[in-house]
């Protein structure tokens, strides 16, 4: 079995993940930094079909308008050459000291008028290079003490910023939906919208909500301890997963951004085993930083560990549905019974409170006495994973 | 300042608090039976004003209808004679055996049904008794393995239920609305629907999503390592905040449920501000476990502080925002602006980007180096919340 | 690759693993009570060695004289007829009411006393039943709230505790060595040593330490986020790892006790390397709860799970470390380098101060400049695991 | 009350903390660098007492020796114009790229003999400049991955390191002491000695376990769920509470750094009662970065936050210790009774076994049914923290 990434594969890395030079809290830059068009090409010889991109990985802040155009024709030349696309941009609203106490809901208005204009910017850019999606991660919309954040009036402007880009991206024509990436912390003690189901609740609220989904990650939803294949599935079930982040993270702790398939392993196979079940079409894009220990040669293990393990774990997953022994465990375990719907076509309420079976005359000790048999399942699913 | 509760402050306890008798993973009961009854006499005497219920609180879930009909009676007559009213109620669906694998998403359809109809008929008594809001927690909904559970399907089973429960409180003609209840774990290892964020995203998708809010509960949300006032002012932005279980949780850990104020203190104090200052009209509802190492004594002083720490904080909270220094304070620090709209009024897409101001003859720089003077502002609530 | 365990693997169980009735914080008991006749029997037929108890489940907690010594005669029965161990015992002082407060440090003192008689007297039946190592498990010994327990007094009672226990045993002459359980919290809030470097350090104190070592669970120290894998090597190069829990778990959250393998996968592979390496020669003993959901097929189910995947992990850990590609790898990220002293054979401050290698003339940009290759490495890890 | 600090309050505070300019891992600097003799000048106008240091906060990494000499000797001049004094000095082992693996543990040896020579350095500086204590941070001794990193050859790697340190000392005849300073994680995923307790525990191992103690940090022990005055009281226990590091933390995430007070109040409380009962006779020293939204006149009012917490704490855990209320309380909750040792004296093991009323004559259920009375006391606490 061949785990070599092909485009068909659809991988996809932004370009601030092999291009991170390594800064922690803690520490100084390791590695230096990388030229766009050198990851791009690198890339694509490792088996990806696409890079995304914060407008000031590709564009320093300070650029002039000369410059700009420079680094965007060097950039495109490298698409073109390789053949890889951008499937979607998202704007940097965070390292600049600017947005030290937020964007779209800094208490500064004039700091949430420039963020918004860096945004449409950047929108621009997106479209033109065929960006489908645009992800928005608040990273700096939050507050670390209570008084600091009026947060319904946050939420206020946050819906105000989206509704513009809306407009904006509708009034241009752009193909462009926008995908809201949730995080509990870090960079900010909270921030606003912490989960995919706070993001999923909020976008509902809308002026154009048809616009809107979400970018879940992996390690964001775990660094709350939640369980992601659970989000993504909510994501699913409600339309509105646009985009995704595959990384690792080793629980509640800092944000790791480890390779796809560190950290926890068995969530990343019932990950994959959804997505590949589930329809998702878009990209399986990883948002990961290649640890600071390592050097160029390391960052592009890293890069190609994280598709290896995506393809190592899609052919698991597919080799666990497919054995009879799994389909005879489901039926064992009633599967086949929750996807039933629990009411007969067209009962009503009333019909329901008529059938004594239901309730008066249910053996309610023999229902708890059946067991699940859960754990047969999932032993297969561990030999599955394993390979046994 | 006297801190005594009056009925006027709305505050409720759950039978299920004053009336747990200590029974945890690893230990047995150290208290003995409440006689609900005597909950609602002596909650009264306390202050409180409201009592609420799970069918199985009030009566044994082995009742026969006589029997059935003698709690309720015995109940109803407690009520009568203090005055004490049922502002919400719930089904207990979690505690039999038959419900292990969850009630409404059971994978065993019958036990699906059986749940549907333990509910409305606790939904008929609680209409009965007068309460306004019917709480639902789905404590067993969920796994611990991951194939063990097609969330997605599981979502089906979940809007079904509660689109058949809607149907039936319209047609009854019951004034009663539901508040959802999330809570990420325990006792399963992953439970549907986890935050407040997931529960809000999900009734959207209901056929009568007028008719649900979410019943947010300070430990759950804390479990997952959120911020519990953050989670109330989007469930208030959002109109949905129905009902509330105010109790006390140190950290990420096994649900505690200690008295309100215990805990994350602080968090306490901005929750408090945000009720009072937010228009939250609704029960102050406490939903605690007395800890097992406290005799019947010691249960009672523990529901008494409950409302007395409630009574503190508001004070104190309302101490602070009417503090000239306090207001001074806040407008250095911007919260003025935030509450003002990003874009002037009218403004479009196109005048934003016709606006040198806000980005072409920005001074991103002098933006950068204003303070936000939030340390001053947060010294100053901890002044107020320690009455220095 | 046969993964069918024999007793030459010592694998061993708790009566109360098996036997755990599924009875939570939420819900009753889903099983019948278990015999422990039964479960030897069980257990030796599914190939484990060994199996441990606490006092209370072979004897219950009110039984007579006489019932005490049927249950100890059928008990030893099964151990005859099946040639099963009894490697290990334990004493239960949580579930009791009595023991809400603690037992060696609960702040009655008639209690402490109490729990010393009943640890005696199950010391007695540990040594008359072969055990080698007697667990100490604390959990009721901690508190929820601040002044309930002055934690310095605690911990001299705790030693008084112990040196006397040691001096029981060493007196009695018994062959048995004390193994101090961590725990960080529930049932209590905050447990007293609450991990295992705690616990290492306490039994430092001691009168006799070398009677003294640590009993890990792999859910205990992952409740508190750590990393299990390293708690264990800390307490074998203290010569301190008398004895193990195995299980799993899913990050910080309620104590979940799950088979062997769920959970923390790569964690779990770690630590199996670790201890076939390492030359732990104890016990394999699972301290695990099949999920209440089964049924008493699904317990045995569980239970064979447990030990099949050790074996699993087993194998593709020495394959690891068997692999001429994983020891390049190793050597490229200098772990032999590592194994090396920082000193010279008896080189001495004043030596090292004199080298000029090491400070002056150190090129430090060339040391910063080498990658660890470390993701390379993990990826051989990863592929081993999953036996790619 | 006035709660203005003056020296004999000890309050000391790292030139790394006032100086933190608030580079974050997804930000740049907010603020400029801080002098260290202006950081000198404005904490002893703010009533401190004492200034510490890593070398690299005080002399430029790069820093010739004349810039070294010009560097101390300026800084020694601004402590010889306020008074201020030297408590503690530390090695910064983690900025610079050459650490990225380690220091003492780093898997390249000439990395660890340089990182012993760094220390020693500093050292001399340290008893240069009148320090008494030594602080050691192993921030980048872990790893990310499982074999990365030996864990026991890790371990003596670090005994080696601090033996020689010791020895080092010992024959300069410094007085100094060295404090280990446990942190879970952050900047690596898993770092050694993660809590007080590993650190107690291997200290024990090392050749003069005498010269060395532990320097625990409020949120590095919260980070992993502990309870931070627990960690206190087992380190005062063991005589091994060098030196500590106060700040505030919001629960398991990050490494947040808040000002004293900030995060868990009652902690905070709990912690300070501790240390002005116990006997801790060290400086009171804040290890916390003021949020990067602040500016200057922010830095100065978080940092004086950090004081006026504590002398506020200090006067309400006084006013709670001196309630004849609360001693009535303590009593009723038998705190007495926990000082009182279990044994009588020269009791041994055997007159206890003889004791009937300890064990056959025992009343388990009276004993079960006494209340502990937690939670009265735990309220007049609260009352005493609030000033009600």
């Amino acid at each position: 079995m061949s785990y070599e990434p092909v485009p068909e594969d659809k991988f996809s890395f932004g370009l601030w993940t092999v291009g991170w030079q390594g800064r922690d809290p803690f520490g100084d830059a390791t590695r230096a930094p990388l030229d766009p068009a050198e990851a791009v090409n690198r890339l694509a010889e490792l088996g990806a079909y696409g890079v995304t991109f914060h407008d000031d990985d590709l564009i320093p802040f300070e650029a002039t308008q000369a410059e700009r155009a420079a680094h965007i024709k060097r950039f495109r030349q490298a698409l073109d050459t390789t053949g890889m696309t951008v499937p979607m941009a998202t704007t940097n609203l965070f390292t600049h000291p600017v947005f030290k106490d937020g964007a779209f809901t800094a208490n500064d208005r004039d700091v949430r008028r420039y963020a918004l204009r860096k945004t449409m910017r950047n929108i621009d850019l997106a479209a033109e290079l065929g960006a489908s999606t645009y992800v928005a991660w608040g990273g700096r919309e939050g507050a670390e003490s209570g008084a600091a954040k009026d947060i319904r009036a946050a939420l206020d402007r946050m819906k105000e910023a989206f509704d513009l880009l809306a407009q904006y991206v509708t009034e241009q024509g752009y193909g462009l939906r926008f995908a809201i990436e949730p995080k509990p912390n870090e960079p900010r003690g909270d921030i606003l919208l912490p989960t995919v189901g706070h993001a999923l609740a909020f976008l509902e609220r809308l002026d154009r909500p048809e616009l809107f989904g979400v970018n879940p990650e992996v390690g964001h939803e775990q660094m709350a301890g939640l369980n992601y294949p659970h989000a993504i599935a909510q994501a699913m079930w409600a339309g509105k997963l646009f985009h995704l982040d595959l990384n690792g993270q080793s629980g509640i702790k800092y944000d790791q951004d480890l390779r796809f398939g560190a950290g926890d392993l068995r969530a990343a196979f019932w990950l994959v085993d959804l997505l590949e079940r589930g329809g998702y079409e878009g990209p399986r894009h990883f948002d990961f930083k290649p640890p600071r220990t390592e050097d160029t040669a390391g960052v592009w293990a890293s890069a190609a560990g994280c598709m290896r393990n995506y393809l190592i774990l899609r052919e698991r997953a597919a080799a666990f549905r497919a054995d009879p022994a799994v389909q005879e465990a489901l039926r064992q375990s009633r599967l086949d019974e929750l996807s039933r719907p629990t009411l007969e076509p067209g009962e009503t309420a009333g019909a329901l409170l008529a059938d004594r079976t239901a309730f008066e005359d249910f053996d309610v000790t023999a229902a708890a006495d059946r067991g699940m048999a859960f754990e047969h399942l999932d032993q297969l699913a561990m030999d599955h994973l394993l390979g046994v």
